[in-house]
């Protein structure tokens, strides 16, 4: 049986890594058979385009070019490490993907969904998540955890403003039935919780 | 006046670098105001995604990513160096553009022709050449005078094969009257005089 494929989402800040860590290390000790990845990378050549796109010295890339960036590391992503996975019968937890892509580039850069939605074709035919987990935590809490940090990439060195928007950008999401936003308001332990219920509820695991 | 916008296309070892080299330098001669540009690359981030598409151990590359990389490159290019110069009213002769994508990833790879336009939307809109030169020698013997070279990269290792697909997709684009094919039966003389006249003949230059 084909495995199932589950996406998180959520601005930069809004504790992403670490609800990945304690749902990867729940699924473990619940005996699941999955893998992680994340997005833009998760292959050799992926990760090679991720460089790219968050060089911090790249300040002239512009929005077409970074939006494409992102959907060619995800196509060779999708074949390389998901497309087996999913075919293996394996659960499959990415962090981040075409939803970004329509937050970061299509709302908050202002390239609109269309434009998200043709270069994306390959990803969106095929590789609609059955979950994705949306860390709703508004960016002026979640930016002051991370803006400042010396060692920031690109996407990060964004402005507030950018960053609110592209949590504006996520709220558009909402109207899928597959894009849940979790209540982060708790500790990282009540989220992880909350993340749990929520893909028990969605029979994601048992 | 906005400048003017020509592009080299051909195979493989069909002549377009010694042929842009003699344009050049007829051009340069004659005072023309210009610049000459390659695909992928002619700007700092779009050299470092050529670099990516041509690495020769690169060969899971999937055809989308392939496409999609040169369709990033080629939007880089455009804002950072054709629009300024053809704003500033020079002629910009290009080796290579989206024709390219057409014969090597729309037809030879097999992507086909509605892919190419959608991810190159920005592109086709706005860019498209005042003429294209298309150097039209059968890949059999384009192939034969490069082919084997120890640093061919990862398009030129690609088989003769693959290469003849690519002359079949060029020629499909001679429905376009920008899209001239040029003899190049002869020296590179006669050819660089074809080219020439074709120029002068569609009064590219005088």
């Amino acid at each position: 049986m084909r495995g199932k494929f589950i996406t998180f989402e959520g601005c930069e800040g809004s504790g992403k890594s670490t609800q990945l860590k304690l749902l990867s290390e729940y699924l473990k000790s619940a005996g699941v058979d999955f893998i992680t990845s994340r997005e833009p990378g998760g292959s050799e050549i992926s990760e090679d385009i991720r460089r790219i796109i968050l060089n911090g010295k790249y300040t002239s890339m512009c929005d077409e070019c970074e939006a494409l960036l992102y959907a060619a590391s995800r196509v060779q992503h999708i074949k390389e490490v998901i497309e087996p996975a999913l075919a293996a019968g394996k659960l499959v937890v990415c962090d981040r993907f075409v939803d970004s892509s329509f937050a970061y580039q299509g709302y908050a850069r202002g390239l609109g969904e269309q434009f998200i939605k043709n270069i994306n074709a390959f990803a969106l035919e095929k590789y609609t998540p059955d979950l994705t987990v949306f860390l709703d935590i508004v960016p002026k809490d979640a930016f002051a955890r991370k803006h400042g940090a010396d060692d920031s990439d690109r996407m990060e060195k964004q402005g507030l403003a950018f960053h609110q928007k592209v949590y504006e950008g996520y709220k558009q999401l909402q109207k899928y039935p597959r894009f849940c936003p979790v209540d982060c308001s708790g500790d990282k332990w009540q989220t992880a919780e909350n993340i749990k219920n929520l893909l028990k509820s969605r029979n994601i695991i048992k």
